[in-house]
């Protein structure tokens, strides 16, 4: 019977201090060279690997026991402080592959923003930020930025159907940029964007 | 279209202090006087709803936009301290209407218990303490219970689809119940339990 093949009730530790989860299912890391192509400033990006020895900029871990229908899926997403020239670090970005899926996150420590994008241009940005959830809605791409001179730490909680589409959004990651002026974050439109 | 009329991307605030979400779109309370039944101890909950004027013992918050399959909705659930009896406070428990959707919890302050039980009569238990995700699978009925001597604070997040049934467990809740037993909780089977 399906009920006796079915995940277990459990308790999943994760450190709030460096967000990692010791009993994590999938774990991955994302260094400057893989993410070659996102950034503005590519000669940055270069000089940093060869400067830092192709520095982290983000990992995340998952817990997830069942790909079936119906299950969740959750983690932590670790993005470490800094820039590319002028642009706060992200992570790539993507759709979810059934496009009417949503997902919730809540920041654990640091401060950020999520860059969200629906598929005609449109455009929206939410805070992540301990002591908010911060609603993904069904149909938007989500891009996390991290804003803060600290590492970025939320928890992440999706459907596991929901599926992960990295090519919708064309390679280049998303319409708007999150970039330092004067000491402040702010968001623009990607230089040379065209609707 | 459907895009266009898809809730939009937000960050929702809650009080880590209090459990309260000040832009909740829903927001129940139960008192003991809702409790009858779901205690071991009927004449212990009868003299304390006299002696103290039917007393708050659980609240919810939830946030949703949309009732579209794929969608999520979160919360919070706040369970105040004390007794009924030797029996901690709880909240009624429930399966999901639909059986095969998850859910998951995460303590934001105090610490308890939730309650698993499968309808062959299967139990388990996980806890609810700050820096863990405590995961509801699939199939599992789910009640909680504050074994603190403070609020016990969850943010809960589910498929808006997956639903609730209070029926499923025959009005009675559960068929473990925990017990103060020499100053420490204690998770027993409820007297008389036939499976």
């Amino acid at each position: 019977m399906k009920e006796s093949t079915a995940p277990l009730p459990s308790s999943v530790a994760f450190d709030s201090a460096t967000g990692v989860i010791p009993d994590a299912t999938a774990h991955y890391q994302k260094r400057l060279s893989d993410l070659r192509g996102l950034f503005l400033d590519s000669d940055a990006l270069e000089s940093r690997i060869r400067a830092e020895g192709d520095p982290l900029i983000y990992e995340n871990y998952g817990f997830n026991q069942n790909q079936a229908e119906g299950d969740i899926f959750f983690g932590t997403t670790i993005i470490y402080p800094g820039k590319v020239g002028s642009e706060y670090h992200l992570t790539r970005g993507h759709y979810h592959r059934k496009r009417n899926f949503a997902e919730t996150y809540q920041a654990v420590s640091g401060n950020g923003l999520v860059l969200f994008e629906l598929q005609d241009g449109t455009t929206a940005t939410a805070e992540l930020a301990p002591g908010k959830v911060t609603y993904v809605p069904p149909y938007w791409a989500h891009r996390s930025v991290n804003t803060s001179d600290e590492p970025l730490i939320f928890l992440w909680t999706c459907p596991v159907d929901a599926g992960h589409d990295y090519e919708g959004l064309g390679g280049r990651g998303m319409r708007q940029v999150v970039l330092e002026r004067n000491g402040v974050p702010k968001v623009e439109d990607r230089p040379g964007y065209r609707a």
